[in-house]
């Protein structure tokens, strides 16, 4: 990989740490003061409202938080960070006060400037950033800005709490909720997650760039439509840095896709041949949606980066174990045979007929021996020659209605069974079919995510992406 | 296409809508009766027991049903099915029993046949068909038989009662629980299933033929790990003569794939290439997962086999749309322009900014003004050009907490979008994100399933399958 020293022209973000106090600049009364309340709820510094006409704000002005001013300058201490959501028309003069306020983060939700595609959008947003003249940052416009739990600055109501180790990037606030509230389901966390809409000051290069340095963030997600013609080389000096495994997904690369990035945000996305060669030459993980880039984050965090290239399968139904090794060699990852020695131990714990120790090992209705399944998949995992384990249980036998036989310990010993991965410092991938009973599927899940186990519904959420994060591992480890 | 025209040997099982009378012969004590109990629950003509040794059933023998016969021979009338689950060495007399009797049609859960691999297997298996005298038709062995839920013959307890338009053919039993309790989950229903097990008699070849002259069937679905060598031309001739869509999942692959086939039911995967070239040849809907398998037949039942060539595109965030059309694109379909009237009359109903009229069409937050999300659905759908319709709504938006404004039609509103595909003659495929909120996801899931709109999870789960149903209906208008 070619070294590439030159100084990358980055934008510094790192006093957003000490964020203290911040203002809502123009909460809109038709959405009920959304974006004020939602910070009201969660942000753990002080809080102000600003607005040039209305002088109340129900739940507001007469609680615990201040009076509304009618300007950032007149509030009566420093105000570090500001989310901006007047009408374009009063952009400038709202950013005039806050550079001379002192504000050192603007989060601008307004629109209409240059994903308008118009000469004037395209103007005022060149214009704002200049009133900003480097000493206020700003995310934005166009985008929601800033999510940040550990401050508790959420641009949403019902954002989680707890902060985690994930750190997002994206252009579109809609994709941001997903992810969030995603993520908040399946049991991941967030450092930072940024959607900064067109980018006019803060973009991808520097908001990747802030993660790659920022010390509660250990994974790097990013869903990116473009990247400016001027920013391209100091793209490329950031990629030789990263430390931190970063999952990119692309948008807008079908003609049509980049088309639709022109309507949504006015950003280039680029020449296809230049982002295949990005991903060809620096070590990303490529994702193809964004249910990918989350249950990426979701291995990568539960797990770690390694190799799952040998596969051991266990499956219920030998049936569904045929379709597994299928798509598991499909994506390249390999089904070796257990050593000798391992399979004979396999063998002697598997008592039922129609079951098999090979791998894939066929369990069939030995399942309702549970602790035996225990042992078998302990047996299995110590095997040298096995990275990882990948099982499928249909959420109905969590249901004792649909237990052959009684196995008073059935659930717990399942449960420590897909735990095990942990305990030999292996993976195992649990693929719990929603069949009938998604709400057992769900209550399982919600069990093992506790216990940082990632559990998928079915094998073409998981199986790709082993592919891909162990093709990460090996070029990390070629370096 | 080459048009065979020499008569193909099939089985007959016309009779199986005949069935009256059955018997569970040598139902399991360790098992808890578990196959007697199933069909006791559901079977809807005259239930039997036949044990050696056991005299006396729990809530069988003491309820309504009669005393326990030491042989089917003792049965007091005509029995037209069995269930034998007799140990592998008790089965040649068990089935000249059911010979001498008249029996028709046998379903042989017993495993240790020609799954197990050895010659006292295969031998045993060839000599219960030779003494089956093409007078009993046999399933299995080793397989779990027949679900016909309109005589109410089923394996299993908690099966679905409602019978439907969907036929499956598996060998492995596993394999159709999962398909059967899916289906019931996502709303399809089957008119009939077979487990077929090792085919010792009647095959997949069989089975798809009756399944292809059912009148309750509509749809085939099959699970194929292999078709014996004496019974590849006896297939190719079946192919030609199908007339119902035919989804195929072919378990054995790959090496590994087809190796644990082996262990599993002995039966020959095949030369891949072989099966490659019947893939090109005969218009079949070849799937990768069991799950792209289930929701096939979830498409073709709820819209037909159309064309889904000419997608148009709604998304509530800009950035998920361009993600659903660069895989609409990827996969081969199309996102066409609007004609310029129907963009014109949507512009005119999209009032907010950061809005799009053009395909992908961006709602943003007018999502919160159904009623004109309904207008624009209509309008959209009105496009001649237009196929389909794919949406995107994350579940916690029908969770009122989370609405921006009120709107108290929020939830019929957007249901009644949903079915709009229906009102023009389309097809409407809403993609709704779970998030953190599985439980309003399965509850509108439930809603739309009685309106037979069927909804996704994640945009992969169901565009590679439109690309495949398209190409099917393209290849049926070509013939």
């Amino acid at each position: 990989m070619s070294q590439e020293n030159s100084t990358i022209s980055l934008k510094d973000l790192s006093f957003i740490d000490q964020i203290k106090t911040m203002a809502v600049i123009g909460p809109s009364e038709k959405r009920n003061f959304f974006f004020l309340r939602s910070h009201q709820q969660s942000f753990k510094g002080k809080l102000y409202a600003v607005h040039k006409k209305i002088k109340s704000i129900p739940g507001f002005d007469d609680g615990t938080q201040g009076k509304i001013y009618t300007s950032v300058k007149e509030i009566p201490e420093d105000v570090d960070f500001v989310f901006i959501a007047v009408p374009a028309s009063k952009i400038l003069g709202v950013i005039d006060d806050c550079v001379e306020k002192g504000v050192k983060l603007a989060s601008i939700f307004t629109a209409e400037f240059s994903d308008s595609g118009t000469r004037e959008g395209i103007e005022l947003e060149r214009e704002l950033v200049r009133r900003a003249k480097n000493k206020l940052r700003i995310l934005g416009p166009n985008g929601l800005g800033l999510f940040y739990p550990k401050l508790g600055i959420a641009w949403r109501n019902f954002f989680p709490k707890q902060a985690g180790n994930v750190g997002f990037v994206a252009q579109s606030g809609g994709i941001c909720n997903i992810v969030i509230y995603t993520g908040m389901e399946i049991g991941i966390n967030f450092s930072k997650v940024f959607s900064m809409g067109n980018g006019a000051d803060l973009d991808a290069v520097d908001l990747i760039n802030f993660l790659n340095h920022d010390s509660d963030t250990e994974i790097i997600l990013c869903y990116i439509e473009g990247i400016k013609k001027d920013r391209g080389k100091a793209f490329k000096q950031l990629l030789n840095t990263i430390k931190k495994p970063l999952v990119i997904l692309k948008g807008g690369k079908t003609n049509t896709g980049s088309m639709a990035v022109k309507t949504h945000t006015a950003s280039l996305s680029g020449n296809q041949i230049i982002w295949k060669s990005i991903f060809k030459q620096y070590n990303l993980i490529e994702v193809d949606s964004l249910e990918e880039l989350i249950n990426a984050a979701l291995l990568i965090d539960f797990y770690g980066i390694r190799s799952y290239e040998n596969v051991a399968v266990l499956s219920i139904s030998g049936g569904y174990g045929v379709i597994m090794v299928d798509l598991i060699e499909k994506y390249s990852l390999k089904i070796k045979p257990f050593k000798e020695e391992i399979e004979e131990r396999i063998k002697k714990k598997l008592l039922m007929r129609g079951t098999s120790p090979k791998n894939p090992i066929d369990i069939s209705a030995q399942l309702f021996q549970s602790e035996s399944v225990k042992e078998i998949v302990d047996i299995a995992l110590s095997d040298e020659n096995i990275d990882c384990l990948v099982m499928d249980l249909p959420s109905y036998y969590f249901d004792q209605k649909y237990s052959f036989r009684k196995d008073s310990d059935f659930e717990k010993n399942l449960i420590d069974t897909m735990c095990l991965g942990h305990v030999h410092g292996k993976s195992l991938i649990p693929i719990i079919q929603e069949t009938h009973c998604p709400d057992m599927a769900i209550r399982i899940r919600h069990i093992l995510r506790e216990k940082k186990v990632p559990v998928f519904k079915q094998p073409l959420e998981v199986i790709p992406l082993l592919a891909k994060i162990t093709n990460y591992y090996k070029k990390l480890k070629e370096k």
